[in-house]
């Protein structure tokens, strides 16, 4: 189809190069001196560490298609490249714009410091578990769409939780999970399901140990990831590294029990290795003692495999669901309990301080975490499912499902005549 | 076989199932409240690069066989995260238990802190040395069993260490790679002998390039290994980088020296550019002078290379061992020499101080050295053997020879129908 | 060939002995005590960034060849180790001989320090990078040879730069990329041309995952790279963090535009993805706006991808020159660009400082950056082109072109019997 070849080229490239000028023209004129920054000598580590989560762990954790290895690291990390440009410069123009008036003293100065830099990759993140949902469907053009639009939107979930529910600046980050997990899945099921038994759509072991590779990376790392904007950092890195580990060991036991034959599966290992530090992720900065980091860790894992286990069988088929590498247990179901047990473990908390005395203030607190829950999940479905629709528009020429999971329709293989 | 599958699954989770309840239930009653935890808060950078070591460098350093690159790190993956919460309790009950009663008052706010967390990664060090003996031979099941009588024999021999001889805490630590090296060898020699000539038991191109990815992490990351515990942090690290890259260098010299056709041998390569690190784990906090780490760093090398060659053909054969991943050489041999180069060293140091006038203490000073050296490795050999023995009874169902070394066992291929 | 196996083995171990006896002889002279070293303790961290950008990074950067990989990641790490000891040898004679007399009150006590080693292995960054032009032609001899004579050489530049044109120490350094980039142009034309289409030249769907690998990692720890002399280390982060993310947006969007049906080239990306960080490496510190960074960063991608399209089609055809890696336009015209652009934005700048009145000053300026610049294009071209024809003499046992690019003449394949 040298057409088709011929019309990607037209599109993608003009598309980066536009997005790219106005990222420059937009920073020629917002930002500041970079002399005027102040960022405390010591972040650079933390924020080196959450690069690595993202564009080294998510890039390699998403190989999980025997044909898509290339596909699936390099697009990944354009689309952080580009999603992290983009998103400096919508906090600097909410900056500009005064929308942020209350904290203007304090953010002027941080503008696009390291801190800056480190939320916009933390955000990213959403953008990469979305992408796992629609790995090997979408074309690039798609992705970068996709991109922009889901950072935007999470921006603007992110501004109603925070102006509307009053919730803290950096809480407002921990919804990224959730977000990301059932924005991909909204846009997955507007695109056209591939052939059952595609041979593509497996992993090979070879993928498979790129993938645990990524998985080892992220689980190292994830302390990191939920620390990042505690207060009480500490507590954070402790009470995540218990969850993840109680998860760890969960997965192996829930794998070997679900799977036939009692053998371990690689998939369940590695979504549910990672369940645990999604789980956490609200709460990590708060819990007073590691038995309750330990139960979410086990409740993280045991939601996440019994997920893939129900889901997969029913409730996907049913809706015509077809998530690739399993987004909606490795991170949408963790988050969804993880966001409940804040919720109930905040309550138990207030109320044995105030020995339940005052009750409305605690329907209040209750009220507003469970808003700002429902909130950004019917935000995630409802414009994931308009985004969906958007992307399959003539326009961004959606690839054909026959060419689904193949890195050669995107990449060159000069090697490729010499037996692969 | 399904029966045996079956039985399998039986054993392996209820197994992990019943250690993570006793786990859970002593976190709830021992753990002190993350609130009264103190750890200074720049510690979690040399944490995380002694997790890095554990998970990531000696999981891909492991997969040194052709189809075992899945249970490789996955199973090593398993046994740390099993340990290391074994750990912390085993020393959290310790202190509850009143029996290091001197330090209490010091140990009771840095219970479950990072520090404790990051002694017990340290302490799975000597496990995972272990497991590269036992690589492919052993099953799940016998692994976690070993993973728990090893930690909890380590503890008692670093205790005897503590009490008996006076050795200074961190210093206990440090006989981690003799203890976990012996322990495995004896664990081993019970064991049957697979058939020789096995294809399974050999590497191949792949795995000997994911494992030389581990072996170059394990090495960046060997200095922080070494200069975790040590009080003079600047000068562990000099030394150890000091005799890491003398071992390194000496590696690729032996190798050709003492290789047919005077070619480089990859899996020379991977143990003899570690020894210097083992080597010289005893000394990096104390050496003065760069040159006799450089010494260290080549003597452990030759030993290694030496050893290996010399070992495999006749020692080997004799006691009909077969050690999978080489550990008696990579990690024994230099830790004995270490071992010896630290005692040499101390007397030479204290005898130049004193002008060898007060001979009787030096004397002292060798006893008390070579006694925690014999008790160490004396307590691994026995222990070991004991080991063996009990992982071979019927109960844990030692996996039959022909299944040796083989992922197909343990774990799911789906991608298997679609050809390797 | 036997006789050629045997006639390796006779030299390639005893030259790294001879060498490595004369480090130890060295380091026993003229070595201070550890003791007598400051180094300030939190330097470690960004002492190991540039660890594993050396030795992790470009080990697996290299692994461009289909059966190349072994000896990519290998004699990387062995030219690293030996390079490293060399170079730390060669800067402490150089105190020792009261060459940098000026300095000696402060360089005396940092002798052997981290802050000593991270700036060998900086320099050996010139060394990994003119490896990458010889990359499979070179046999292990003459890499160790090249390896010694480029960082004399290196030094001897750099001295020049230092006393005659008073460059400040650690801006001297900066021309690492430049000098190794030439360098290894330079002696690669001296090597005997493959013969075309050769199928082992190429690189394989593997080879370029394992690539990517090493890609990310640089792209990931360059940012540290760059900062680690500046004095304003926020600044380098930021400013190469964005010319980074720029240069890689660019990488897709002109692959894209430059590749036949507009596919994605591997190869495009792994070059281009780096050149803004090499671009930018002389102004990452001094740089006041993101903008100049990022336009920077996209100058460096448009010129890696136009000058691999131009330069392998015309250019490299007449001179006969054959770049394995393609170091030509992934590091050297970048850092050419790089140089030519700090100074027209140091001119700039102090211009506007003293609105453009003490134009001699100006000129006196542009004099010593351009001085500079030349000096050491130049000595890396002609010391290269000499050093290339030393290499070829009968002594080293050149290899002959029917095995360039094979890790089977260098490294015994045990597991090759079974199959690859």
């Amino acid at each position: 189809m040298p057409a088709r070849y011929l019309s990607f080229r037209c599109s993608v490239p003009w598309l980066i190069l536009l997005l790219e000028t106005l990222f420059l023209i937009c920073s020629f004129f917002s930002f500041p001196d970079v002399r005027n920054v102040y960022s405390p000598s010591d972040f650079y580590p933390e924020f080196q560490d959450v690069n690595h989560v993202v564009i080294f762990g998510f890039g390699f954790f998403l190989i999980v298609l025997r044909r898509y290895g290339f596909s699936s690291t390099g697009f990944n990390f354009l689309l952080i490249v580009l999603g992290v440009q983009c998103s400096v410069l919508v906090e600097d123009l909410l900056v500009y714009l005064r929308v942020e008036e209350n904290e203007v003293g304090m953010r002027r100065t941080a503008d696009c410091s390291l801190w800056s830099l480190a939320k916009a990759v933390v955000s990213m993140t959403a953008v990469v578990i979305s992408t796992g949902a629609v790995l090997g469907k979408a074309n690039p053009v798609q992705l970068i769409v996709m991109t922009l639009v889901e950072l935007i939107v999470f921006y603007a979930s992110r501004w109603i939780n925070k102006t509307l529910l009053e919730v803290p600046d950096h809480l407002t980050l921990l919804h990224v999970h959730l977000f990301g997990a059932y924005f991909g899945l909204a846009v997955t099921s507007r695109f056209p399901e591939p052939p059952p038994g595609l041979d593509k759509s497996r992993s090979s072991p070879k993928s498979d140990l790129f993938s645990m590779l990524g998985t080892v990376f992220l689980w190292v790392f994830w302390p990191s990831f939920n620390s990042i904007l505690a207060d009480s950092k500490n507590e954070a890195v402790l009470n995540t590294y218990f969850a993840l580990a109680v998860s760890a060991v969960a997965a192996f036991m829930l794998s070997a029990l679900t799977s036939k034959d009692g053998k371990f599966r690689m998939t369940h290992i590695h979504s549910a290795v990672l369940a645990g530090g999604v789980t956490i992720s609200y709460t990590a900065h708060s819990i007073q003692h590691p038995w309750i980091a330990m139960i979410l860790g086990l409740l993280g894992s045991v939601i996440t495999i019994l997920g893939s286990h129900c889901l997969q069988r029913c409730f996907n088929l049913a809706l015509k669901l077809q998530d690739t590498s399993g987004v909606h247990f490795t991170f949408g179901l963790p988050a969804v309990l993880g966001a409940v047990a804040a919720v109930v473990l905040r309550v138990i908390e207030e109320g044995i301080e105030e020995q339940w005395n005052n009750l409305s203030s605690l329907g209040y607190l209750i009220f507003v975490d469970v808003g700002a829950f429902c909130q950004t999940i019917s935000t995630a479905l409802i414009t994931g499912l308009i985004t969906g629709l958007i992307l399959n528009i003539k326009l961004l020429k959606a690839v054909h499902v026959s060419k689904y999971f193949d890195d050669q329709f995107y990449w060159e293989f000069p090697h490729l005549s010499a037996g692969f």
